[in-house]
């Protein structure tokens, strides 16, 4: 039997299609590309499933409403717009994207960690408004990465994807994590663990992959920028709000690193004038995991992982795994 | 003693100045940046070597006044911009940066290659001009790398790093050789011969890495845009006139492929306006090996070896070999 699904945003046919023989969806069309959180409300009566794309915030007060919801679905492996406490209270199972993320937006911090070591989109912008290669000698701005050290910071699937990509560049990788790994899955990786302090005072590139929790807020902040390497660059496609924005502008105006390449920001969905204006910076719209392969696997993991569920199978990716225990 | 040194280019002096206490150089100061050729004629006599920046020409007419020159040095691994088979004739020794190059131009081929094919030039332009992180939940313009296939034209140095790299972030490596290598070598590098029309039929990126010579003029053109994948990437960080430019132009502007990364340029130092106003392509000012560390390298393989040479100590890095064995 069909089961009754919301999804806060708007999924192109070709892709959601598969889905239809097995949901009774509700979603806005390309033109209205979202619901708000009152047109969610309007239409979350009756509702089996919710899916929320763009960090949709599914708070107390709409958990409470959605009575009949027995699965929300997050399209992201990050679900800190998901109250999951009040969902597990209220016998809702909260599903993320843990594995079809990992690798694509591992790809993703990996080509923008590239693009701002190379200083590949200045030389982009030099290059379309000069018409020539007429260049200085060099630029002091990008570093070979070769040999160099990635320092990464949240050593989960997607930290550890970046450091095989980084490893297999040529890379040294160091990681930290409240959770170390053994000694002889290290080894395996070839990777080694630092204390914080040592990783940001000695990488050369930091990458964060936290999950944010309030633990997780502003971990990077003008005391961390001012101990890292001027030389050094830094790294976020993780979380907005992992870091004090104003004090990363202000470690880039003050040169006391070389740059960043981010890919989220502490207030999304605006992206600073301040940031813009910079040179040494790379910065894209929140796209980690942007591409069709991924967005295709996605749906698969969290629509049909959400199906199963409500017919009474049990699947991996689980947020609040204490509800089955519970059962 | 101290040998006489005529460089085209102008180096900034904590590069140049470990060089001073063997050569007496002569180099245009920083404004000037570089010599022409009258320049370069008026200064050649008494010269014991002469180091070639920019792909400066060193051609017949300038080989015949250079009559006390016994090294002619190139800033690079590509030297079609010398004529060797007169230089051989004259008695004068070429000497290229093989070593030095390979690891930092295949590092940033593969961020030119990431770049593209994640859209990060893009991206960084669309977050730029809109300043927030609304953006279509895809660009079917970006591609997953992993698990896809590099074809890489031309197996040498820096092909073969490049092969390195790509392997390192999971794609498949496919190479076109005249110079096969062996089962064992192929077995070990992990990567697998194709004839040139199955790579870049069956390629999702293509990377060209071959010598400029008449042969490899225009080995890009019209016919074989046509005959790659329609959703293939295009990249060039060797020579421009390996790709007939205006077919290239053509085929990225009616979607014969679906776009490129281009360091060099046919006609450099132009970079054409048709290239710099299309959205699929990442450009930049020929800048292979434009890295400090790298520079510092080329200049010790490059006047280390020279010096040595003009010392009577034989080097690797001598492209006509024949002169010694004439010896």
């Amino acid at each position: 039997m069909k089961k009754k699904l919301l999804i806060t945003g708007f999924i192109p046919e070709y892709l959601i299609c598969s889905f239809r023989d097995r949901f009774d969806i509700t979603m806005p069309d390309e033109e209205k590309d979202r619901f708000t959180l009152d047109e969610v409300k309007e239409r979350i009566k009756g509702q089996d499933a919710l899916f929320t794309l763009y960090a949709f915030k599914f708070g107390k007060e709409l958990i409470e409403m959605a009575d009949s919801v027995k699965v929300v679905a997050n399209g992201g492996v990050g679900f800190d717009n998901i109250d999951v406490k009040a969902c597990t209270e209220h016998g809702i199972f909260v599903v993320n994207t843990p594995t079809s993320v990992a690798e694509p937006t591992a790809e993703m911090t990996f080509a923008i960690m590239m693009a701002i070591t190379k200083g590949i989109v200045m030389y982009d912008r030099a290059a379309r408004a000069n018409g020539n290669t007429v260049q200085p000698f060099f630029f002091d701005r990008d570093i070979l990465d070769y040999g160099k050290t990635l320092g990464i910071v949240g050593f989960g699937r997607i930290g550890q994807a970046l450091g095989r990509k980084a490893l297999g560049i040529g890379m040294n990788v160091i990681y930290y994590d409240p959770l170390r790994k053994s000694r002889e899955e290290e080894q395996r990786m070839g990777v080694r663990f630092a204390g914080f302090d040592e990783l940001i005072s000695t990488a050369d590139v930091v990458s964060c992959h936290m999950p944010y929790t309030p633990e997780s807020h502003h971990t990077f902040d003008r005391k961390v920028f001012e101990r890292m390497k001027d030389t050094a660059y830094f790294i976020n496609a993780a979380r907005g709000p992992i870091v004090n924005q104003e004090d990363l502008i202000w470690a880039l105006k003050n040169h006391k690193i070389r740059g960043a390449g981010l890919d989220v920001y502490e207030f999304e969905p605006d992206i600073p004038k301040e940031l813009t204006e910079l040179e040494n910076v790379v910065l894209t719209p929140h796209v980690g995991s942007n591409v069709i392969e991924c967005r295709k696997e996605m749906l698969e993991e969290a629509l049909g992982g959400t199906y199963k569920l409500l017919n009474g199978t049990e699947i991996p990716n689980i947020v609040n795994k204490e509800l089955i225990t519970g059962r």
